[in-house]
């Protein structure tokens, strides 16, 4: 380990050690405020429980969701060499520049709904030109993590690292919440075997078919994951090590962005498989960071139940969309906007004048049993 | 039948016979486009179906829904009186009001994200004074439907034909895209009972516990709808007849609603158990109205599921929200708003500059796997 990874490892460590816990006194006024509001209680479900998460996050229960950011860490994998891809890595640089002007999908929710979206490069194979992408670019992708380890340990905390950088830049801009998304073909596969690392599992377990594959290419992915697990032989319980073998540049990134969401106290929506594999990495390394995630889209790539259980996110959206890009993220901050309002701006009882009788009934917590 | 009941009949046999299908031509014109945009088919999942719905109402591409309302018909239930409810009849009137200053959950919602509340009272039974509150009441509440049937036949098309009258009105007003909503203590007895006559069912198949309740009252609530089922002999084919004996005056106009919508082609979204089965009897009534609903949030009630798998509904927004009012009809015109923006704004394949090599790629379908 060289001197300049021990620095700026030593960084990330102060970083991961500045992350306090949620603000747990202004959770508790939050929820005693739901309790008060005019409503058989739990009625609002998830939305509730989101009031709640971001009054721990801010400290505060009067909560704006104005100012809305979603990063985006655009990066290659050299383990697409071994065809566990259905489209070729070009489409990360054209994809990358398309989500600038706005053109693909996530780019074309965020201007919809008026929110700031940030591309940061941190490894695209093919070069191009595009000055609305924010330069971080570590390598020209990873290398194949098949043959070898897709990164050197100092890559992966310089990933780390730059997501970091890229939280507290949304702090000094003062945005409210940010949503972590991703560019790169064959980061399901990076997912899938970070998961499996962390979790114990083996690919079979949790591995989706990512943007689309045929059987043959599925089972080559899977082969893949097991075999670059067997040869690397990461250390679970060393989240950076997981990275730096079986990782990739948007992988690492988005982790540390995560982190440093946590550290600058901004709520964090997690988005699709790839986002909640990043968050869980970023929870095994800096456990505080939890209290600040905010689930969204449901994925039906199989790791995906099993990252959000472990890191107790239940996500609400159900829309069938498998793009990536953090595509979702502009409608949850839809969604949690709705859930700050809600605490802030219903009537409670006393307010909406609902009569003793009701009051009595309604909240006689045995009589209502709450939907399953 | 008197004359009366016969001559606002024919003028609902009228308005019904105005409904036309959806156009196909406009919606053929949106999958196209759907497929040609920059992403895996399919990968948008809802959304894309949404927007290809969207354009078979308007009969364009191009669609806004910046005009938004949410209508929502309050009124009282005689059946009360058999103890089927955790909260008492006061309660509809207070909330009826509390709607109307954006104080509830509904209310609140709409408020913020700017969309038009309207209450139309169409038989609340305690007395009140609020100009907010559009007046058409029927009665000062139905009849207790274990005893007696809920209204008259003329009673319960009157109520039809006040919701047309809501829809008709929303149209003159511009409004883009409606939800509908309910205010009646009460009233998931009366769905259950209209929904299991309309799916040939017994209570047990079609009944939660509404608002939360015991399981004795719970067991009385599916013995009153037995009850009312055997005594009175709805005819299942005939939607009014099922809403007079075992209905309400808030069913018979969110029924009345889901037409009115349809002839003004206007996109109406079902929001909540007593939506969908409103929504159920207005496509009984008029298949034609079916292409002009709008999936919305999923409810646990168990009815809900049966009603939405018969018309076609998918719902999307999962956050174990019970409160109903209509209250997931803002989140879901965010959603239908954003499926509009995606058809009209994201680039095609062409736009993207997306190589040939990814092109023949994600076109090629078989290659493609949407997840389950």
């Amino acid at each position: 380990m060289n001197n300049a990874n021990t620095d700026q490892e030593r960084l990330l460590r102060e970083t991961i050690a500045c992350v306090g816990p949620a603000d747990r006194d202004a959770m508790e006024r939050a929820e005693k405020r739901q309790a008060e509001l005019a409503k058989p209680p739990g009625s609002l479900g998830l939305l509730e429980d989101i009031s709640v998460r971001i009054a721990g996050v801010t400290g505060s229960l009067h909560n704006r969701m104005d100012s809305r950011r979603v990063l985006v860490f655009a990066s290659d994998n050299g383990v697409c060499e071994e065809g566990v891809s259905s489209a070729p890595q070009t489409v990360t640089m054209a994809q990358t520049v398309n989500l600038t002007k706005g053109l693909t999908g996530c780019g074309t929710l965020c201007r919809h709904f008026g929110v700031d979206l940030e591309v940061w490069d941190v490894g695209v194979k093919v070069p191009y030109r595009c000055e609305a992408v924010i330069d971080r670019r570590i390598a020209r992708g990873t290398a194949n993590l098949y043959r070898e380890p897709a990164m050197t340990r100092q890559q992966a905390v310089r990933a780390i690292l730059i997501g970091v950088e890229a939280a507290k830049k949304a702090g000094t801009d003062g945005v409210n919440i940010l949503g972590i998304g991703e560019m790169g073909i064959g980061n399901t596969t990076t997912s899938s075997a970070v998961l499996a690392v962390l979790t114990g599992r083996r690919a079979a377990d949790v591995t989706g078919r990512g943007g689309g594959l045929t059987d043959s290419a599925y089972a080559r992915k899977m082969e893949v994951i097991d075999g670059a697990i067997a040869r690397h032989q990461p250390d679970p319980k060393d989240p950076i090590d997981v990275l730096t073998k079986v990782g990739g540049f948007d992988l690492a990134a988005m982790c540390g962005a995560f982190i440093g969401a946590a550290a600058g106290r901004i709520p964090v929506v997690v988005d699709g498989f790839i986002s909640v594999v990043a968050a869980l990495c970023a929870v095994r390394l800096c456990p505080a960071a939890r209290d600040y995630l905010i689930p969204s889209h449901r994925s039906y790539e199989k790791g995906f139940v099993l990252a959000s259980r472990e890191l107790g996110l239940e996500a609400y959206l159900d829309l069938g969309m498998r793009l990536g890009e953090g595509s979702g993220c502009p409608i949850a901050f839809e969604v949690v906007s709705a859930a700050c309002a809600v605490l802030d701006h219903m009537a409670t009882f006393e307010e909406a004048e609902i009569n003793d009788d009701y009051l009595t009934e309604i909240r006689a917590g045995d009589s209502f049993t709450v939907a399953p």
